[in-house]
């Protein structure tokens, strides 16, 4: 005892003191009331200064763990004496018989646990976060610093369940230059998209109990979708986006309480909705007056091509349905939990109020961090960085696709990802199994669709995967593919 | 146009002329096709350099909002010119009759929107955030600039929804060091212990749609515990805990799905439950099989007495039925949103998918700066100084309530507020009309009530009231008092 101690790092050494000391007491090592070694004892056995072990002495003092008897020493109080454990009942729970549907979907379609892992040194297509070597490192320090310098006191305290004000307004004119009438909108600052969804499918209230979205769609708004106990109808997708005619056909058949889309860049296929898809769509949807969430999924990941207004700008202020949902977090710091979102005043009054009960607010250090970022002007330069680097992968990964791969249709306009479908017969999940031997991971299409289709299909994320991998791991699944049809 | 452009503040300028021709195409006064001033045009009337619209006018094409063509200047491409806005349908939704109950009964409950607002210069006492002016910047900067540089691009990258490993590690030692057995157990890092106990709320299966907690309790519980439809069973308070014998009795009329429970400092009683209390109350939920939620609020703002342990080492590892909710928001920098569970692994890993689903993880920023703020020492050497600085007020806010307030019982045994019971007839929701009128005011306890009682009972905040404001605003309170009563 005492001599064993093994100090580490750059903890102050006394509080590594007072932690073993707290340990040995709890641990019953040390009883109720009996007296601790003079510091004189302890300096010599645990070979550190006297003054260490006076330190350490007066904070277990200061915390309750020991009291101090003039002219006789220290003794542990009567209730640090690791007593607390022998009491209390026994029966244990089950916990798996308290855990509710939603718990046991959340965790049954959690990818992190259930889906593919990558082994060291493998080439893996199954991200579509962003390649933090492109982040700009030092203009992050110096928004932080100046944010600081400016509010320090006010950014670490409690903020506001909306969100950072500088933030808001940055954001709000941001979506105004995108061609969104701001009239009767207003804006909701989340911890990034997925919060924002959340949101949004808890405080809708269930009519018919069914969602229109595209399918195939992404992976986390159907779960999420099931969670809140939608039954979901999907609609097939055509090169410019959702097919109006599929649409048309299922609105007839069928209440809806809502439409998820993703009009750009869409995930998994990468389809970017044409201009006129768009008009369609909302006036589609605006008339049965079914609210319209809209995914502004990397949508400032456009390579060519004219601008394309969102959804939400459809209809100028006339449109109240749509709920559009941003995040910078495909492209910029998603460790930064920071998304928003922006809809009618009415709705986010509503939002506001959930969002304070479930989180109070975003971390405002996150908020401030970005606003001031943003402010710097530092996110349009490194977006243009960005997109030089992503386009030539993007490039790349396409004409690599085109060569190696026996598909039948590639997919994606942009963005960090291209979709490949093979033919009907194909199953991209014997394929995984093959290329995964030689080292090489995409996601299988099929986790995307919302009726089990999509056997034939994959995913390929292409974002953190470096310029000579994208073109030897397209060839290897190449190659496998290619075996696999000549069975 | 164009001479009208007002430039401000510290954003790059060519970004401001972009965002100015952006605003005209998208409000019409650009129309589509129509063609651009020159570079030379253009500087001569915003009274810039031509380089700097050479480089907004590449910006525009970048972003596809105009097109160049050789030889002919630049115009404004065919979907940028703010006609989306004319199309999409007409209809309007009616939100408020789109909300659920869920949403309804936050808004209904959201004291920000529907609590009392104080005037500038107003001395108030609702607040129980921690005073900002004890933050030490210095080391908050420290602590950012050493993450940074040693994973800045792992910080920024996504991280797990269980949290930040590092934070983990530290956070299990340190609840290790309150005497709690952690075999068998894990932990979940949440954005405070409100997502915390949200999520908590959400995972666990309904059966009778009875919950436990002691009256009064923390707001927020009460609110969340209603938006997630639990029937609430309050059981009266103790000057040392719950009352022992009510618990038993209402244990005997009923069955629980859960029990809430906030032993130390106790909001907004600030009563410590005592050690046998403790024993006892984890003994009869335990045997019951009713978990506890318990909320470990401002545990470490401990001024004076023997430590307790938490309700989670009672029992050691026999006890898989409590759960931790821990937070240092009430202390040390709340806007950083971290909190976290520490609970029996099994449910730990339910919640951890539901997190995912829900938020994906916490803010690695801020998990990263907590944890180096923590690993350098420096939250040992910051609680020292707050709790010297917060125990002076505690003892001059007991000191002037005893001096003078017309008041029956005054509780709290340390933290950052103080809870008061005048005579059974007396109200305060009118001594806080007559205090306010003296700009003066405080939280009536009718809030913390899961009966609609305690309209006799207030609770004041002192952690943000000056020394000179705590003694000058508890007398107001206490002379408004003696008015009313001597009516």
């Amino acid at each position: 005892m005492y001599s064993d101690i093994q100090f580490a790092g750059d903890r102050p050494v006394s509080m590594q003191v007072k932690d073993y000391m707290k340990r040995l007491m709890i641990t019953g090592a040390l009883q109720a009331n009996q007296k601790l070694p003079s510091t004189r004892e302890l300096s010599l056995l645990m070979n550190v200064s006297r003054n260490t072990i006076v330190t350490a002495y007066a904070d277990l003092v200061e915390e309750g763990f020991i009291y101090a008897v003039k002219g006789k020493g220290n003794f542990v109080t009567q209730s640090a004496g690791g007593f607390a454990a022998e009491e209390g009942g026994g029966k244990q729970l089950d916990w798996s018989e308290r855990i509710n549907d939603m718990a046991r979907t959340a965790e049954e379609h959690d990818l992190m646990k259930h889906g593919i892992r990558a082994k060291r040194g493998a080439i893996s297509f199954t991200s579509i976060a962003p390649d933090e070597k492109l982040f700009d490192l030092h203009n992050v320090k110096r928004a932080f610093l100046d944010r600081m310098s400016l509010e320090g006191n006010i950014i670490l305290n409690y903020g506001y369940a909306k969100g950072y004000k500088p933030l808001i307004e940055f954001l709000m004119r941001y979506m105004e230059n995108k061609g969104i009438d701001l009239a009767g909108k207003d804006m909701l600052i989340t911890n990034g998209f997925t919060e924002g969804f959340d949101l949004v499918l808890s405080a809708l209230g269930k009519r018919s109990g069914h969602a229109l979205c595209e399918n195939p769609t992404h992976h986390t708004a159907i779960k999420n979708l099931k969670m809140h106990q939608f039954a979901i109808t999907g609609v097939d997708m055509e090169p410019d986006g959702i097919s109006l005619e599929q649409l048309e056909e299922k609105l007839g058949s069928q209440e809806y309480d809502l439409a998820y889309l993703v009009p750009s860049y869409h995930n998994p296929t990468g389809i970017v909705m044409s201009h006129e898809k768009r008009a369609e769509t909302v006036r589609m949807l605006n008339d049965r007056q079914i609210p319209i969430i809209e995914d502004g999924f990397n949508e400032e990941l456009r390579y060519s091509g004219a601008h394309v207004a969102p959804l939400l700008a459809y209809g100028g202020n006339r449109n109240n349905g749509t709920i559009y949902l941003g995040s910078f977090s495909k492209i910029l710091f998603p460790g930064l939990r920071v998304g928003w979102i922006l809809a009618d005043k009415e709705l986010i009054d509503y939002l506001e109020s959930v969002k304070r009960a479930r989180t109070i607010h975003t971390s405002t250090l996150d908020q401030s961090l970005l606003y001031q970022y943003l402010h710097n002007g530092n996110f349009e330069k490194y977006l243009k960085r960005a997109k030089a680097e992503y386009k030539r992968k993007y490039e790349l990964a396409v004409e690599s696709c085109k060569t190696y791969l026996p598909l039948k249709r590639l997919s994606g306009d942009g963005g960090l990802h291209l979709f490949v479908e093979f033919e009907e017969s194909f199953s991209t999940r014997e394929l995984l199994q093959a290329s995964t031997e030689q080292g090489v991971l995409f996601t299988p299409g099929d986790i995307f669709y919302t009726d089990g289709g999509g056997r034939h299909t994959m995913r390929l994320g292409f974002s953190r995967v470096s310029d000579e991998n994208i073109v030897k791991g397209i060839q290897i699944i190449g190659d496998a593919a290619k075996v696999i049809l000549g069975r």
